[in-house]
């Protein structure tokens, strides 16, 4: 029977996203699974299913501020909410990093986790924007990753813009309504999914492997 | 400096305040707290915050009976959702058994625990009603609570309804947009609050105690 693959569909403009991909990355030695990184477009994820954003339910973007601030605490990540919330997460959002993220995860797979993290690291930690060229610039030259000049081109491209489109609709088509999202797929096993950066202990369980707190050691 | 309080706010029409109600029972001689058990009429938390059910996004109605599986197993709670799901959650509700419970808070205090199990148990574990006086009755005489025609017939006063009241605007009050709400009261700090069964690591951080999983043998 083969390794069992975990797919983490993820948005850069979302910091349970981040909460996420930071655990599974600590847990990723723990866990008898193959882990997979897959940018989506979580403004396209939640126009497909119906969802609303917390923040339109004032008490729970409310919440998720001082939830945010216990998740900061118990996973010791760095997460501060940017400055202008509704200027840089409702108005600026992410869809050139993400397409940039889709053209990384094609080119240079190796710079998509590393890429990944700095977005997050500057919208979700430093204040600092993702939503120009110069940003995603700044992204290439801080990892130094080769030939950026030709990966940013690709940005605007169908490809690019498709590939982008096929996974937010690969993670609605498995029932997605937010993200972060995870689905681990088994052979000879229906798929199992988990939305949000609370059901790790969950997944845990699904693999047989003990969850084992915050790992904060590991990374 | 006093030991803190940690009030679960919760209705028997929820399952995911099943799951936090008998996962703070497991841990309630782990956590150096004090734990009380407060019902609220969720449909009221709903309106007062202007949130929606899951089940109102079909997306998320669908992922809800998956995670309810999953949690099922996780803590092993026999959590089976009722044949009828619409005329037994949305239609019939749970506000005489809330009403009945506040009444239990009031005159029966040390019945309020097994009386909310009672109630779990029979609309997301047996598919039993819970929404006429004969099955709270049922209820009273499986429990052999003493009195009960007496308790049963406070359902409806005004006193009762009141409290009930109060319950559900001091969950309001204090940001609550659903159930289970989970408030943690400590001298000089504060209040922290929980949203959902799904932040039981995030409380046992907040009171410097290690989250060690289903506890399974404890119940």
């Amino acid at each position: 029977m083969g390794k069992p693959i975990t797919i983490l569909y993820f948005d850069v403009i979302s910091p349970y996203s981040w909460i996420a991909f930071e655990s599974l990355l600590r847990y990723e030695k723990i866990l008898p699974t193959t882990l997979q990184f897959r940018p989506v477009f979580l403004g396209g994820i939640m126009q497909g299913s119906g969802n609303k954003p917390p923040a339109m339910v004032p008490m729970k973007g409310a919440y998720m501020m001082k939830d945010l601030e216990c998740n900061k605490k118990y996973w010791g990540i760095n997460l501060n909410p940017p400055s202008d919330f509704v200027e840089t997460i409702i108005k600026r959002g992410s869809l050139q990093a993400q397409r940039f993220l889709t053209v990384i995860s094609q080119e240079k797979p190796e710079y998509l986790r590393p890429a990944a993290l700095e977005f997050w690291h500057r919208v979700w930690s430093r204040d600092e924007p993702i939503h120009e060229t110069q940003h995603i610039k700044e992204v290439c030259e801080k990892l130094k990753i080769p030939n950026a000049d030709n990966l940013i081109a690709e940005i605007g491209t169908q490809k690019t813009k498709d590939i982008l489109k096929k996974n937010t609709e690969e993670a609605l088509a498995s029932g997605a309504f937010g993200a972060p999202w995870i689905i681990v797929k088994r052979e000879g096993k229906d798929d199992a999914c988990f939305f949000g950066s609370d059901r790790l202990h969950l997944l845990c369980h699904e693999l047989n492997t003990e969850f084992q707190g915050p790992l904060k050691s590991k990374l």
